[in-house]
């Protein structure tokens, strides 16, 4: 047992994961959760993905060793001064965002004295969201970053860690603002684009009635399954690492613009030279064991 | 049996895939091939791909009642001269090119009077290539697009659409023009993306170590696979399917940038409303049995 009460303020797929995770291995006596809508508490109830399921944030939090707070991140102000007079003397409170510097900015002026402030970002998730997709294992083996200011007590941000350690992910600590530029090229941008080649699809389906969808085998395929995440978490995200998105948007529409150049002027050796440089990138994630070598993802089929 | 001696040109990934599965239920009586490299041929040999490994493309065509052109759609020309002369009277000539008018140009002025010229583009692959890349069920349920011009007899026609059928293929048939246009949308732009993308990313791994591959869990990872596609394949698309290309790159560029401005000026609204679209795509493709429901593709983890 690491924290004997941890309170999960929403529960979603990664507050149920961090739950299931955290019962498989004992790392806490009690695992209580709120969630904003009476819909999701009472799923949560009904499958037990808690021990005990409160109304509101404040009730949630009382007594709480951990409280990690699991909402969007546009949401974490307002919860973060819901809950600020209801925490524990010594608590440590964290959350699950993707954006970490926002979220800083948004939390730390709720926090009373004496709270222990230690942002994570755990790299996993699904397109699946809500109480009921989450599992144990989706932290297995993945990522979770951590961007603690350097008023968190080195022993408390150790414990921490081990949390997470124990409930399967690989622990790495940098600086907030490192961290946002980083995720904005590995994962916030990839979604911008991905739900715009979505969006263009969805405006030539009009056209040509279900075909984009029909053929999707390769390519698109896989945009659908990226764009299909939680829209309110995405906007968050956008709005809140606004400058790193930008700024590596534009470094993209510049690389796009010069592969169109290529095309339009029959340019193959261009062409040729850059698919085999992104080629080398995938055996480099390979390597690090980020994804699975086997063809087609190791897809099963589903028809 | 459907066709006796069926002659595979090019040993990659699908034409491997062709010889298993048409084995597999027993559709050719003999199945043959070639290869442009001595190292292709020697290992299709080694792992018994096809019946008989021949040297030389004009070899592999002689007696052969259907021959399919496996090769990247830029060689399609070139190896098409040179097996014209020899293709017996009354046979089959089709190909696997992911572009078909360019193919049908190409490939048509070759043929001499009284072989059957019936393109088809099977949509299904993995991101590896070569002839230890196929196997026997990758054609199972995916589609196969047959784009045969009005002089194809339509009782040949038929014929190799059971072909496709009884090697696991849903066949559909449609014009050249009209299959480049829906294919630009959902693999030939989603890929010229991917590869921009992982580009960028490239650049940037150089001042961030390999941070960007070790964090590459969620959007990037899935941008890596549709990258780490055949460079030579895929620059003959691109070249080979240019003014659909640029089209469908010309909307989602004005997409993206109205995206952008959504960013930039906080629009949130316009950003929730778009991805709560975009979702719903996803699940047209799910019901369409294109992909798979488990979470994160139902992927095998690989660490």
């Amino acid at each position: 047992m690491i924290y004997k009460r941890v309170a999960l303020i929403g529960l979603g797929l990664i507050a149920g994961s961090i739950a299931l995770a955290a019962k498989r291995r004992g790392l806490a006596e009690t695992v209580v959760g709120t969630a904003r809508t009476a819909q999701t508490r009472e799923t949560a109830q009904k499958i037990g993905l808690v021990d005990e399921v409160f109304e509101t944030p404040e009730q949630a939090v009382k007594d709480a060793d951990l409280v990690i707070l699991c909402v969007p991140v546009g949401a974490m102000a307002a919860v973060a001064a819901q809950i600020g007079p209801h925490l524990k003397a010594g608590c440590v409170i964290s959350d699950v965002g993707s954006v970490k510097q926002a979220v800083i900015d948004a939390v730390s002026p709720h926090l009373p004295d004496g709270v222990i402030f230690i942002p994570a970002h755990p790299l996993a998730g699904t397109e699946h969201s809500g109480p009921e997709a989450g599992f144990a294992t989706l932290f297995d083996n993945r990522f979770c970053l951590l961007t603690p200011t350097d008023a968190a007590p080195v022993n408390e941000v150790a414990r921490y860690r081990d949390f997470w350690e124990q409930m399967g992910a690989k622990v790495e600590q940098m600086d907030a603002e490192h961290h946002d530029r980083v995720l904005a090229v590995t994962s916030h941008v990839p979604h911008i684009i991905a739900y715009t080649m979505v969006g263009v699809a969805d405006d030539l389906r009009r056209v040509t009635n279900s075909e984009v969808i029909k053929y999707s085998a390769a390519g698109f395929r896989d945009f659908t399954r990226i764009a299909a995440s939680d829209p309110t978490m995405w906007r968050d995200v956008f709005l809140n690492n606004e400058a790193a998105t930008l700024e590596i948007l534009g470094r993209f529409t510049e690389e796009l613009f010069a592969l169109q150049r290529a095309i339009r002027k029959g340019d193959g050796e261009l062409l040729f030279d850059y698919f085999t440089r992104t080629r080398a990138i995938r055996r480099g994630i390979l390597d690090a064991g980020q994804d699975t070598d086997a063809p087609d993802f190791g897809r099963t089929r589903s028809d």
